[in-house]
């Protein structure tokens, strides 16, 4: 299964409406597409999402490296040599979501020749996960409508809260006013993106140690190391550290020296390779999963379901699937769907992504 | 792939010569064979070897619980459904290799189903483990000699010294022997097998600082947990948990307390599965991994090479892959060849195990 072809197609999505949170504010996506095509005609399909505010890569950066070094290391290799081309790649620094769609094509590839679901071979614990849905900055009324839409149309029951803000008492009260509108069945978290200090989070903790909230992500700025550390200290909910542990060391660093007791990970950025260890690594020490969403069109949500659903100790939670919602549109051929709260696992062989060329060819922005 | 038939089929083969080590002797093996077959026919292969004084696991309790508890659990299942399976075998506490050999037969089905070498399917990442030879206690000028032998005949630079013994000096003075015949060149690292306090293997580190050793692995019982800890903050080099580390939790639990600085790993008590998960964990820990070896056959060594050259994390050092050299016999269809100090990995569907029928008839012991 030799590499013979490496596209990278980048393409743009409008958002059905734009997304607001503390570190930032998305009006359309800017994707990637990837596509490995071995000699005999398989070809392995990755979604890249370049974000400029977390990892530094943009459209062109993406393609650039992709298209170059990291063509350079694929054309003319086993495409099953995956420990071989990370190596390779490893030779670049940063670019985690280029890296992160290589690792995710190669076992698109594997998948395919063998003729078996990827979900399956890396093990195949559930048929499903559960979602959590974003509440983006809005409102108390009109996320309170968001949420109960979502419950209806969708049967979620898992919210990640978009927080932040100051002053504080605003996502004080929004909290509580999701809480008291929703009910004590429903799972709420928060996440503020690195919104607020220390000592801002701890007091939020205080606030709302009645509402019954599970995690706290990115509360501060992670490189302020003592604050954090006396934030998880104190913090009777995990603390979850996601664009603070984007890889497999930074993981073990951030966990180990207590900047964070939980892990958010993002097949987008890690692949499923390296998404592996930091999940082994996280099951070794006891601490908790989340499987995060890098805002990926659907293309990246089905991979997130492929490798999340594969093991128990990453199903164990609801998967963050749902920010393709607020997409206007999505190449995915067979589209996903969210029923009575889950999302199922692809059953066919592969990660389970299949693009519709019309889709491809009306969005892309490389041949205008 | 359902799989349909469980087979535990226990052997005996002689030794060579018997080891001594400061945990115990060996003059036969009586291992158990692993044949799980799906309605299809694949054939799954792996090999247990009971360690009584180890694990508590015997030749009777292996067939017992492979035939029973874990046939249970297995029969009807889909051979790829294997965090499923690991999940019920879960629920009976201990039998590690038991556990060990299932997780490998189900591996074996995968890649046989698929027509794929399991060094491929896991990453492929080299084409051969160099190998380390343990010498096991004997006079000085008898491990020289064998040392020089194993060098001559099949090229092996890394050995494993047996110590653990009193006084101390005796093998103070056979280590110092030993690198004085052998030259700088040579890698050598120590394992007691706990068979000295930390303070007695403390006192063994200053005496051999200056022979340029690697490892030192279970100098002590890891359950005289301070002893341990002062042992590992002192020790210039890194101490290897082995039979304290067993598991995933187990390895965590130590690592992450300083209760060792390095891990060896054995497919036996592990299979491919939770070794994986254990070889990311020191990945992210950035602590060193040794392929140990549980008096493994070559049935048993084999496996170890599939894993271990799988994975760039494992394939750093020397593994521990010749104790089947000691054995009259095996019953591997292919042998395995040491050659300029390594050994390949399999290249055929599986894991690389075949059995020659003619030496199971004549070595299994249940039907006399």
């Amino acid at each position: 299964m030799t590499i013979d072809i490496v596209e990278a197609i980048p393409y743009r999505i409008p958002m059905r409406k734009p997304l607001h949170f503390a570190s930032g504010e998305v009006h359309h996506i800017e994707h990637v597409l990837l596509r490995i095509t071995t000699a005999d005609g398989i070809v392995g399909i990755a979604d890249v999402p370049p974000r400029p505010y977390t990892y530094g890569e943009t459209t062109a950066s993406v393609i650039e490296v992709l298209t170059g070094l990291f063509q350079d290391a694929l054309i003319g290799t086993d495409a099953l040599d995956r420990s071989l081309i990370h190596a390779r790649l490893a030779r670049t620094v940063g670019n985690p979501t280029a890296k992160g769609a290589v690792d995710i094509a190669l076992w698109d590839i594997l998948g395919k020749s063998l003729g078996l679901p990827v979900h399956r071979l890396l093990g195949g614990y559930t048929q499903q996960l559960p979602v959590s849905h974003m509440l983006g900055f809005d409102s108390a009324p009109a996320l309170i409508d968001e949420a109960r839409l979502f419950i209806e149309q969708y049967g979620i029951r898992t919210f990640k809260v978009k927080v932040g803000r100051r002053p504080l008492a605003l996502d004080i009260q929004l909290t509580r006013a999701l809480r008291e509108a929703l009910g004590p069945d429903v799972e709420l978290y928060l996440d503020a993106n690195r919104g607020w200090t220390a000592s801002e989070a701890i007091h939020v903790l205080d606030a709302t140690s009645d509402l019954g909230l599970t995690y706290f992500e990115e509360p501060d700025d992670a490189r302020e190391v003592l604050g954090r550390r006396r934030l998880v200290q104190l913090s009777r909910i995990p603390i979850v550290a996601d664009e603070s542990a984007p890889s497999l060391g930074d993981a073990a660093r951030e966990i180990h020296t207590g900047g964070a007791s939980a892990l958010s990970i993002k097949t987008a950025r890690t692949g499923f390779t390296e998404s592996q260890k930091i999940l082994s690594f996280a099951e070794a020490m006891g601490i908790d999963v989340i499987m995060g969403n890098q805002i990926d069109s659907q293309l990246g949500s089905i991979a997130t379901v492929t490798f999340g659903a594969a093991f128990e100790y990453s199903s164990r939670r609801a998967a963050e699937l749902s920010n393709f919602l607020d997409m206007a549109d999505d190449l995915m051929a067979d589209p996903i769907h969210i029923e009575n709260g889950f999302v199922a696992a692809p059953t066919v062989p592969g990660v389970g992504i299949a693009i519709d060329d019309h889709k491809l060819a009306s969005y892309r922005i490389d041949k205008e």
